[in-house]
């Protein structure tokens, strides 16, 4: 009677979404105060000011019927203009606005993106640990999805198992750095490594390999480490961005797509990108969204207290002797379970009222993650918690 | 490379966007108010002033983190409730905000509803003249679009032909009335026998068929004409809705999904939706507009003009000779081709600088449609055009 498929996918809730079950009911009880809820990864500050100045002013000075007017697919010729010169002066790449392609959000980026390339018997690599739905969006675009773990001790790319997973089926490679779940960052170096690594394999194969960056974590980067621009490093790259974190409107659905200059037929590429948007459903991106940020590409939310929440708890863990994947930037932290199963780990941390994610649904057990976009304060009363949980382990 | 499905549906630009475009590059030729452009369904009038009220509210009393953070994947259940609240009093039906699902507007609610129920092999029918992405977005689903033509007098349901085409293979039947692209509301003794008739077919077949109602033009009636409200009449139904037209707010994308309560397994169903909702890359409706929408439910944009334009524009054909499907509704009218290729008379008609559009991608040849979401005076002024055109013919 129903897609089997999106039934399945509709009742399956996630973990993390057990979790934020969890900790609403648990809250109501002993008081919001008192659980250290590290599930959900939903920016905790606010909009900039510009962001709602600039709104403010689009809604007093615009004819409601232009401003909430349809804009063309792929979303205003202005506002696309004025991403593609951003992206020039900001990463020194080329980029012209028929190829920018605004969207829903990094997720409609990538089902796009996907849709637009990926074919029957085509497969899709994603380092894990990864984003849950990356699974999602690569089996719906009717591709193989094909996980490649990280490096257990720094969660880096593992060359030579990336090597070997590459057939002539891969379509495409999705690089997300900052990464969710893990923060982090992956280093120039090995940025060129990849590039040089699927340069060599398009030629061994006869065929283009794409490689996407999901960066909706581009601007929340801690450590001075830099974030490889993908396109000035490799060809055939598609940039799925979103400014749900940089400028915190996750609920406003609005990012976009760029198709790199240097990919071949870009503009074959960009038209298929314009076909997937339009079998999907989108007709555009919404449009008062689509014209503030257009005149916000430079401003971020104040994301200090991430830093200083950051610096705090990964100093606060380290110390009571948790092992903590070093986290470069987003909100994330990935931290070793305390014992194999880290869903066991999640289950004895409860207990202490810690909400920490088990890391299986992101394709790499035997860690939890801590989202920590959340009360500073909260985060200086959870070491206590944390350090209760180590000892009750110690105590085993 | 690519899809090459994607491919072609980028490529392919719509006749509509072909005349839009030539239309654009007329106007700035011999100005804008010498061109008779109907062929854009457009709304032309603002949105409320309620609407601009309250979204200014909004941004002035929410704080920003919470206006624009994201709302669960079905949308805001305190907008969901409003909303069924509103379709009970409304429409005398049950209605829970547990089976309505927010939408990023009307195509994303259809390819939602669609990729919900469609498995590989079912067939799907919708009623010609139709909507043309229809098709695209029935194909994406992986089902057949079956076309089920009108009876071409006045564009209402052939029983006959419709009893026909159902299969054991069809999952669903699209209804949309006030109907785009011809205005045509179907009366509710058809629907009261369409209900009847799918029924029958259930029972016949052992299986269920669902009746989607798309109706993102309801609120634009103009002649008394009942529409009637899909699920009081037929237990397995969905509604597909969009507030694009009603508030003139397109460019925001927003609407819902609402499953009929009455439908079998409607949670099971329900569940489905949000499975192809994740699938396809919507993580929530914009938030800002569902907060703002739900305290607009009984408010329109002022659709007057549309009902002067309606009887300007077709007493106006009329007396000149034309023949004219009676316009019950929506912005559109369809007129009868002065000759069998409607394209043939489409681009006669562009020597008077009228620009309309022909049938054939609508699914029934031999008409045009009229987009008279325009300018009054521009009406007022198009039908010396017409009448020039029409000697013409009568001139050959």
């Amino acid at each position: 009677m129903l897609s089997q498929k999106m039934l399945e996918l509709g009742k399956k809730s996630s973990v993390i979404r057990e979790i934020f079950e969890y900790g609403r009911v648990r809250k109501a009880e002993i008081g919001v105060e008192n659980v250290f809820d590290f599930s959900l990864g939903n920016p905790s500050v606010p909009a900039p000011q510009k962001v709602t100045d600039v709104m403010n002013r689009l809604i007093a000075e615009t004819p409601a019927e232009v401003l909430h007017g349809y804009t063309s697919g792929p979303g205003d010729l202005k506002v696309r203009t004025a991403i593609a010169e951003n992206i020039k002066t900001k990463f020194q790449v080329e980029a012209t606005p028929g190829l920018i392609y605004m969207t829903c959000g990094a997720a409609a980026s990538l089902t796009i993106a996907l849709n637009a390339i990926a074919e029957e018997g085509d497969e899709v690599i994603a380092f894990a640990p990864f984003f849950p739905e990356y699974r999602v969006f690569v089996e719906q675009s009717g591709a193989k999805f094909v996980p490649v773990s990280c490096k257990n001790d720094d969660l880096q790319i593992d060359f030579d198992l990336l090597e070997k997973s590459i057939t002539p089926n891969t379509k495409a490679v999705i690089i997300n750095s900052p990464n969710n779940p893990s923060g982090v960052i992956v280093p120039e170096k090995d940025v060129i490594k990849l590039a040089a690594l699927l340069n060599e394999k398009q030629k061994e194969y006869g065929k283009e390999i794409f490689l996407i960056s999901d960066e909706p974590y581009r601007e929340l980067v801690f450590t001075g480490e830099k974030v490889a621009y993908i396109p000035a490093y490799y060809d055939n790259s598609f940039v799925c961005y979103s400014y749900s974190k940089a400028l915190s409107l996750p609920g406003e659905r609005i990012g976009y797509i760029f198709v790199s200059p240097t990919m071949k037929d870009s503009s074959d590429v960009f038209a298929a990108v314009c076909g997937a948007g339009r079998a999907l459903g989108y007709v555009c991106a919404p449009s008062l969204m689509q014209y503030t940020i257009s005149e916000c590409l430079n401003n971020t939310a104040d994301v200090s207290v991430y830093e200083e929440n950051r610096k705090i708890l990964y100093e606060g863990l380290t110390d009571i002797g948790y092992t903590v994947i070093k986290p470069d930037g987003a909100f994330y932290m990935f931290v070793k379970s305390l014992e194999e199963d880290a869903y066991k780990f999640y289950e004895r941390a409860k207990k202490f009222e810690l909400l920490l994610v088990p890391s299986d649904d992101f394709g790499c057990p035997g860690f939890v993650r801590l989202a920590y976009c959340v009360d500073t304060d909260l985060i200086k009363r959870s070491l206590n918690a944390f350090k209760e949980l180590y000892e009750d382990y110690k105590n085993d």
